[in-house]
């Protein structure tokens, strides 16, 4: 068994050239086993023969500028939609870029791009003929004939991206000024060899690095940025596929599938494809396509890594695109770690659901001036220590559920001078999760025999994410459950509708379908599909417990807009029910959940309504339902209007969650802290009871399990450790 | 010209037997020149020979028990949906009656009736074969076997309606205890034949009798109620046909129209056919089929009371349905006079602009102890002064731009002894109203040369109303906006998308869409018809004021949301665009309309956004837009969030009105008041300034126009006719 030093090991530093000092200082209090070098920082043969483990950060499509200023045409690419713009007469001339800055983009008006081009009339959805428009390479612009007057076109075009995202990114928050790096693309053969080439000549140049830390692989997640600069973010999407098209790679698709994609399968009526809403069956055969070369590519670099005899881990971050390590071909790449930076629990359940990687999470904040969502970190106005305790209190709740291999920090070591209680806050961490790591391995937490399945359009693809981080996605109740989820005592499984027709659904306690009518965590119109109606209908019958919340399962041209509703026993009417008597109703609260459901602030909706007498209130805000139950068959049906990570939020999921235990096994044997603020996870092997703080202020609570209760005070943000 | 005696004349007056005294002395103190009976009064010899013009009440339809208890298949009919229920097994029994109130429904098991029942299974949405049910006498229910465990069924029914509705609400509205009536369908060839005679004799019978008062003619709106004392209100819908169906018609529809139509076609998955959802073409068939049918029986009616040298008036009130008098063969019927009930302007409007009748208003309060919203009139709590002041305010506003030619009241006049003030305020009503009609007959009020076009899917059908009373229909937008219009010097059509293809635009200044996406009024799907936004766009290009109000222009599948965005300048993101960015804005409150803007407070859609850089917004509410501006062309697009009556939005209303104007016409030549709770119009015959206070407080304003200027001090509810 592993030693547990509750002072060493299972840390990662990030080392600075020029602070030699500090590094070998700090990684000596902080008992790291580990050290790498940055974006922006290297590491000196002071620190690399220090004895430590070492990372090397290589991010693959990017410096490579001398290489692709001789093979333009290797540079990545996106389709990019001019317009809509207004015709006044019969002819109009539309810039290709003004709209877009043009410090990223350059037009690719190769032949083979601009056989991808495409003109539409915008006011009838209609394609305009090639007869009808011409380019202009001196003015960059598309020069339409026989326009309607009034009518609005737009021109979808493939672009090269310029400047590397990222690079665009930390140059404009972090007023870098460097070089403005490109990336290649390695669907490009001359691309790929020289990839490999460059690979391997890393690998030679760099025998100290024991572990390849790639960052990450090829694609970025979208990123577009408009010519304004009060208006820069046009577009922005952690999951979508828009940056991994090019020419070569359109045509490669059309030999394989037997189809061709065309410019509108990316621009989507200007829309695009975002991850948010269902995909279409043509964007689906694309991620697939693109995951298959992303993979087989990776494992060919992978490959070359191993040869030096050297690890391979993977951070799961900006470039990750068609790597997906919840799809069907991440496995085949081979590598040996997976790090994930982390502000929030369900980062750290995404990071651990992985199997047969080494686990390593990147904390934040990031050791850098400004943090991402853009207020200061390590600068005037920052206060780091509070920061990391702020992001620890999610993640340690996920990692008391399910542990990771590591941690680590990432950026400019020297940041840190000055922050003495930011380097005591890491320290008191790092032990702690020492301990919790022990915890696991003597036998890991007591948890419910329920299994929760999250239902959603992408199922297990997107495992706990929605599309990036929390604070990018926080106006989906989704992504509150699933961050409520990360740390509450049960197994989880995210399931598609294809999954509901395939698997065997009892071994499920509880299923969450949480979203807007239309979009992929709703599931929009795969509620059209009877066979999942009835197959989750009988599942309810039979005991299981469904939980919508927003507009669950909502779809157009049913009898109830919510298809689920004879479940439910709620729907939805957006007008076609106006003149219907909405049956009256009184709010009960519910004695089991009353001290929580109480303090809900949700906003109900004035459209729900009851479809059924024995649906029960449970609270109600000015009028309007926020949280009913509906008896079907052995199971029920729970609404909730909405839902938002609170204390409150997850104590009513443990009380939904313990609700479908009892109906399965009859009781639910599991520790309970009464104060919501405070949450018990206990671990039988270890006799330990770990009492965690949610909140930044002082609580008391008190713990009852197995017969025996207590009295707890917990400080701010803080965890204790109890023998029990 | 006509004489205008401002004491009397033009006024109808409620009669009662029993209070011969009180009657005559209202009608000399109020100057009636008619005496009328209502529901549940009639008039002595007494009255009848006092030397008035008699209305006479008749209900063609009910208070015929004794025939209809012979002739039980002539009773009216509905369709009705009994469930949906759940079934637990193979087999499923569903209660045909068990949801609804069993003294207004009786099952209608005739084998004709019969061969239109229909069984659903409403989880697949899919028929149940006639093979699989069966309908059980004894216990009124349908027996389904083969049914999918836990899906929902439903059976749609014909059922005979056995109690008046209008009877059924007095009844327990006004605690009445009579017998039930019951209402026949002239539709059944010896109910016709019966209703012919009785008409007939009825003449005969009523010598002093010079106007026969219809009221009103065949078909109730539906009004559905419910089993549960706690949840009566099913389903009502003033403007829906459902209570117009019969196995007959449904067999003459068949002949002419060369399709049935089926159950589902009125159930529509227990949605039915709401007035403010879009009409199926199937719903348009049968609404111009049942129009034909009651104009042409309602002509043969008129035709013998005009044989007997006696008017025909119809109150186009509860039994209305087909008679349509925007319809195209309602001039067919012969009506003398069209008299309406009015809260609001726009009922105002909507009697008045029906060419080639005598216009008259029923006032409230009806002389009733308790009014249609439920509260108390003429009763311990009531004050039917105010009431009659409140109600005057909103109907004097559409008056002084388009007068009727009679006033009158209903009900129990001897409820009115002891309300003096009331007595006293008809009297200033009646004689305020006189001089408006004056006013009107010298010449009418001074307009804008401007013309404006509400767009909907009803178009002319639906002038004014939208289905029923204001306080039935106050959560849209449209009518708070036809409300408001009604009392604006400005010509108003009411047009559908039809109307957009075939009529010349270029006579609106100003085109108003407003609704909820989906709806009838927004207009749904009539928006994915190309021709329809081509056609507004090049309209807006010329110089048209596209104003869209809530969700205008909203449909699926295409570029923008709002199809007319590119008009609007704004468009909705229902989670499409929820990874694009979203243009920043600054308020910019507009000079001319500030004062009046400020004082908004209607809520924003936190969906919508600026699709373009030249929009301005000149109010937001917490960062959501309220009322923006996009110039488009020679035109513009407004956007409102909501539009609310109130003095606000009408002085926003006519801002907008007047910049129509002055775009086409270079200027505006209108009176202004300078306080928005107040009005000024002017009368350019009769040199008279009407300056009114829309409020129940005292307002202060100074008036403008034609050079001169005068301040105004105004009692509430008061108006003053100035010498101009």
């Amino acid at each position: 068994m592993e030693e547990f030093d509750l002072n060493r090991g299972s840390f990662t530093l990030p080392g600075e050239a020029g602070y030699e000092e500090l590094t070998l200082h700090l990684a000596e209090k902080w008992g790291a086993d580990v050290i790498r070098d940055s974006d922006g920082t290297s590491l000196s043969p002071e620190i690399l023969q220090a004895g430590y483990g070492i990372y090397s950060t290589v991010c693959v499509i990017r410096d490579h500028n001398a290489w692709i200023r001789e093979h333009p045409t290797c540079r990545q690419q996106s389709f990019l939609m001019a317009g809509p713009v207004t015709a006044e007469s019969e002819e109009l001339r539309i810039d290709l870029l003004e709209q877009f800055f043009r410090e990223q983009f350059e037009v690719n008006d190769s032949p083979e791009s601009m056989a991808y081009w495409q003109v539409f009339d915008r006011t009838t959805e209609e394609e305009v003929p090639v007869e009808q428009w011409s380019y202009d390479r001196e003015t960059g612009s598309v020069c339409i004939k026989g326009c309607t007057p009034w009518h609005q076109y737009s021109v979808s075009f493939l672009a090269y991206r310029i400047w590397e995202e990222i690079s665009m990114y930390n140059h404009t928050t972090n007023s870098w000024d460097k070089e403005h790096l490109m990336q290649l693309d390695p669907r490009y053969p001359e691309a790929a060899e020289y990839l490999r080439r460059w690979m391997r000549s890393w690998c030679e140049a760099h025998p100290q690095t024991t572990v390849v830390r790639f960052t990450s692989l090829f694609y970025n997640f979208v990123w577009i940025w408009g010519a304004e600069e009060i208006f820069r973010n046009l577009y922005t999407d952690w999951g979508s596929y828009d940056f991994t098209v090019s020419p070569l790679a359109l045509r490669l698709f059309e030999q394989e599938y037997g189809y061709a994609l065309c410019a509108e399968d990316f621009i989507h009526q200007g829309k695009l494809q975002v991850t948010h809403m269902p995909p279409t069956d043509h964007k689906k055969d694309w991620m697939a396509f693109v995951h298959r070369f992303v993979t087989g590519f990776a494992h060919e670099l992978v490959g070359i890594v191993h040869e030096f005899g050297k690890k391979a881990y993977v951070f799961y971050d900006d470039s990750w695109v068609g790597m997906e390590p919840y799809g069907r071909h991440f496995k085949d790449i081979g590598f040996d770690g997976l790090i994930k930076c982390v502000f929030s629990g369900f980062e750290v359940r995404l990071c651990a659901g992985v199997p047969n990687v080494t686990h390593e999470l990147r904390l934040h904040p990031y050791l850098f001036p400004v943090g991402l969502e853009g207020k200061p970190s390590f600068a005037p106005g920052g206060d780091p220590a509070a920061e990391t305790l702020r992001y620890w209190i999610h993640i340690r709740r996920a990692l008391l559920q399910q542990c990771v291999d590591r941690l680590g920090l990432g950026g400019y070591l020297h940041l840190t001078i000055g922050f003495d209680d930011f380097n005591d806050t890491i320290w008191d961490m790092l032990r702690e999760f020492r301990l919790i790591k022990k915890l696991h391995a003597e036998g890991g937490p007591l948890k419910l025999r329920s299994r929760v399945a999250v239902l959603h359009t992408w199922g297990r693809l997107r495992s706990w994410t929605l599309s990036g981080h929390f604070h990018e996605t926080y106006r989906h109740a989704l992504i509150h459950l699933n961050e409520a989820l990360s740390g509450l005592p049960v197994d989880v499984d995210f399931i598609s509708f294809d999954d509901v027709k395939r698997v065997d659904l009892s071994k499920y306690q509880l299923i969450i379908n949480a979203g807007r009518e239309g979009d992929a965590w709703s599931g929009g119109s795969a509620w059209q599909d009877t066979e999942v109606v009835s197959r989750l209908t009988a599942w309810a019958a039979e005991g299981g417990i469904l939980l919508g919340v927003g507009e669950p399962s909502a779809t157009e041209g049913y009898t109830y807009r919510f298809r689920m509703a004879p479940v439910l026993g709620v729907d939805l009417d957006r007008g076609e029910r106006i003149c219907h008597g909405k049956r009256p109703f009184t709010e009960k609260p519910d004695d089991r959940m009353k001290a929580f459901t109480d303090r809900l602030d949700w906003e109900g909706k004035p459209e729900l309504y009851l479809t059924d007498a024995s649906t029960e209130v449970y609270k109600a805000k000015d009028g309007r339902i926020v949280f009913s139950e509906h008896p079907f068959g052995k199971g029920c049906g729970i609404y909730l209007s909405d839902f938002s990570w609170s204390p409150e939020g997850i104590s009513l999921l443990r009380a939904l969650l313990q609700e479908a235990e009892c109906r399965r096994f009859g009781k639910v044997d599991m520790p309970e802290s009464g104060n919501p603020c405070t949450e018990a996870v206990y671990y039988p092997a270890s006799h330990c009871m770990a009492v965690s703080n949610l909140t930044e202020q002082a609580q008391r609570t008190v713990v009852r399990y197995g017969g025996k209760s207590k009295e707890i005070e917990l400080k701010p943000s803080d965890c204790r450790y109890i023998e029990w």
